[in-house]
């Protein structure tokens, strides 16, 4: 059967995935080589770029071209490949170009001015810059809820959750809340009679950068397709075939970087591993940033904070640094999976971490839904600390509200993805356990092949070809079901 | 007076400007960074910005905008800048798009499949690609020959030369070839007297690190504008706001690293202080390769084999190493300036270098205009190094055709730039001499700025303000001008 429009699109598609290629590895390349002067140049190159890619994606042909492939005969695999062409042409098209421009403008500044104010814990200069990101943000979000027929808060969230609705994430993060803060105070009880060796350091940052390495080759990272490098923020990125991810060293302690570094890495594996004939295509795409975010912290939490797995961790520490009490496999696993309320979401643990998403979510979704102001945050934030972690927060605006990229970055929306995320790498787990009861064991035994085998087959390999509840559905029988989250923390830290 | 075609035209070459760096940083990333995996995705992305590129390069209204441009009441320099941006448009128009693209697809491969085989001296592997790369180079030559109205090697030679023709370089080099072999077998003779210590390693690559930074600050590189990293053939890349130069170290010995960092460091300080409010232009490129060489040779070649530039170098390499008879600075003067015929290019002292390059001229020159087919190439290699430089090379692929990076690039027309290059820097220092005569003795006293301040002056600043032969004129009285070369190389190799 002839299918030309479709087949144009998938040209196009293409195009754009090549050109993305060199805007993502410049985009690397500003955070991990570039000297400062480079600086204003590579902008301009960027903008460029950006401006490019803009024109090429909101190019009239191409929605004559989705309309006129809706009418071909498509197989099963092509039309899911048209429903996520479709996906990306609403997001970009949903806006007019000047909103995007005020946009781009207000986080430019926001976000530029933000990286000397946290320092300075300056609120009131953070606040007014804020406020007009959050006015472009509720403009969008009006928009773009106008077009999709969704709440506004929802319509923003759809472009990091595809489907996803914040009367399911309310009801799913307020039943946490009823169970939280009462697990969080049985694991501080019962951590408090373990003992815990502080690791001795320095660590040497050369031998932290093999031990991360070899991390990642304990987790299968193919090296002949991606990197590990330096930046200030660690990530990942680069292209599925070049996944380039990074991490930050500080020669006082190790255990940040390497399990930043296995985050990073599960995040790298998805990249790596997504269905290889597909892509360019947007079908070929990581599903979503919850199910990205399901990978890291299967690498990091489910793996990394597994007892038998601390059983491989810790010759590899050994070998790095040396022998000491520390770092026997059973100290490394409570220095792992120790709980402690802290100001800071990314330093946060497993157990407390919900909670800062959880406080970040109802103030963003109160935002963008008028019910509250920017200048409420420092209010709302304290009464949030307080009642989810028993922590005073007021005056300290730069380990408070102004932690986080995200806000002056405008993105809204983003931050329950960390959690849903966590809440589907338990779900994936039962799966696997119940597919190989043996599953813990062989994690001791170092044959890490079985779980990274069944992520590959359910997750990996699956790229966008199912919307996110098909996903999950064919992958462990359900749609997000949080009750395995609840059972994954209770059996780990309070061994129910 | 308005000049709205002009005005447009430097609005597209800017935007040209900007793309063009993605791609520059791309293929940086290419050599340095990239792991094996990612060969195929990023070879798709460079065509695809190479073809757009040259979409960009090729539209009509380009075309209409230099012609009307050429009516509207220019300055001198806008003048200069619509010459030059007439000459990338001649450039561009003569290749059509699938040409070009079978090119990059054509070089891409070779280059990459050519990294593993020059190490398994794979001549047969090599082949087959090499041909394709011959095949499209050739078709190049035809259609640009039509084009432009000359020879079909000149019209190669015209993108890294322009204006200069196959009948001055054969003269010159025709000329060299008379008294090179003669000078060779002096030199020989000459220091066959002179007693050589051989410094005693291992270097360790940290401390070979550090002395190459060490010596590019010296010679007033900006690390703030650029980068030292390491890839398997050192190049100069990157952009003039962010120049990326490469170098490669063996710990057994450090001379060879050291001065192709000199080498590059003069590429790279030539593109650091292009002019700076012209950058985006064409009027502010590079005047042409062989001026390009024309600096790394006067850095590497003119300062570093210099016999007061040893007495600066010596306490850094004493520094990096420890202290030890061969690092005084007339046994490193000695070192440096050994003559010694070789099997490869970029070892080859500054006397015996113009052999190398005479040969490729030679071979490629017949190879583009038929008289010659990849196949023959290595006979006829044999054949002229021995006439040469009294070499057998037979059967020695990887130290043979297959040592530089030239051909699998597609670059045939480059060569002659080296040694055209050498000739330029003889003839720059020449007139240094004659402005400053204490010259010498302030290189000596480590005063180096008199040299870069006239290389600053007569050559970066002018960017392609002048045609070359415009540029040798106003810097040094004269155009091309070998004799200098001649005189140099007597002066300093046999004291005459």
């Amino acid at each position: 059967m002839s299918t030309p429009a479709y087949d144009a699109l998938t040209r196009d598609f293409q195009r754009l995935y090549n050109l993305g290629h060199l805007q993502s590895m410049a985009s690397w390349d500003q955070a991990v080589n570039m000297p400062p002067g480079g600086n204003e140049a590579r902008a301009a190159a960027m903008t460029e770029m950006a401006a490019l890619l803009h024109r090429l994606r909101t190019d009239p042909a191409l929605a004559a071209a989705l309309e006129r492939a809706g009418g071909e005969s498509l197989d099963d695999t092509q039309r899911a490949n048209l429903r996520e062409m479709r996906r990306d042409w609403a997001e970009v098209n949903g806006l007019p170009e000047a909103l995007v421009e005020r946009g781009s403008m207000a986080t430019s500044r926001c976000e530029h001015a933000w990286r000397k104010q946290r320092p300075a814990n300056d609120w009131a200069g953070f606040l007014p810059n804020l406020k007009e990101v959050l006015s472009v943000a509720r403009e969008e979000a009006q928009r773009l809820s106008e077009r999709l027929g969704v709440a506004p808060y929802d319509a923003l969230m759809d472009r990091f959750e595809p489907g996803m609705r914040s009367d399911v994430v309310s009801r799913v993060f307020g039943e946490v809340r009823t169970w939280l803060p009462g697990l969080i105070r049985d694991v501080i009880a019962r951590q408090s009679t373990e003992e815990v060796l502080a690791p001795q350091g320095p660590f040497p940052v050369p031998a932290q950068r093999a031990l991360c390495e070899q991390s990642m080759r304990l987790m299968q990272f193919n090296f002949e397709a991606g990197r590990l490098d330096v930046s200030t923020h660690p990530f990942s990125g680069g292209m599925p075939e070049d996944v380039r991810l990074t991490t930050r060293f500080s020669d006082h302690e190790f255990l940040t970087s390497l399990m930043g570094t296995l985050h990073e890495t599960g995040h790298g594996r998805y990249e790596q591993n997504l269905p290889r004939h597909w892509l360019g295509q947007p079908m070929a795409r990581a599903r979503s940033m919850a199910i990205h975010e399901s990978q890291s912290l299967s690498f990091e939490m489910q793996l990394g904070g597994h007892p038998g797995f601390a059983g491989l961790l810790a010759p590899l520490v050994q070998q790095a640094f040396g022998d000491q009490p520390a770092f026997s496999a059973q100290n490394l696993n409570r220095l792992i999976t120790r709980v402690k309320p802290g100001l800071i979401r990314v330093d946060a643990d497993e157990v407390t971490y919900p909670a800062h998403v959880i406080l970040r979510y109802e103030i963003e979704r109160a935002l963008i839904e008028g019910q509250a102001e920017a200048e409420d945050i420092p209010a709302l934030w304290d009464e949030r600390m307080q009642e989810l972690l028993g922590i005073d927060t007021r005056g300290n605006f730069k380990d408070g509200p102004m932690q986080d990229v995200h806000w002056p970055a405008g993105l809204f929306g983003y931050f329950p993805c960390y959690s849903l995320g966590a809440m589907y790498a338990a779900q994936w787990f039962a799966a696997i356990r119940r597919a190989h009861p043996d599953v813990d064991a062989r994690i001791a035994q170092g044959d890490l092949g079985v779980v990274f085998d069944w992520l590959s087959q359910h997750i990996w390999s699956a790229g966008s070809r199912w919307t996110t509840d098909e996903l999950a559905l064919r992958a462990s029988g359900e749609t997000l079901n949080p009750a395995h989250f609840k059972a994954h923390l209770q059996t780990r830290y309070l061994g129910a």
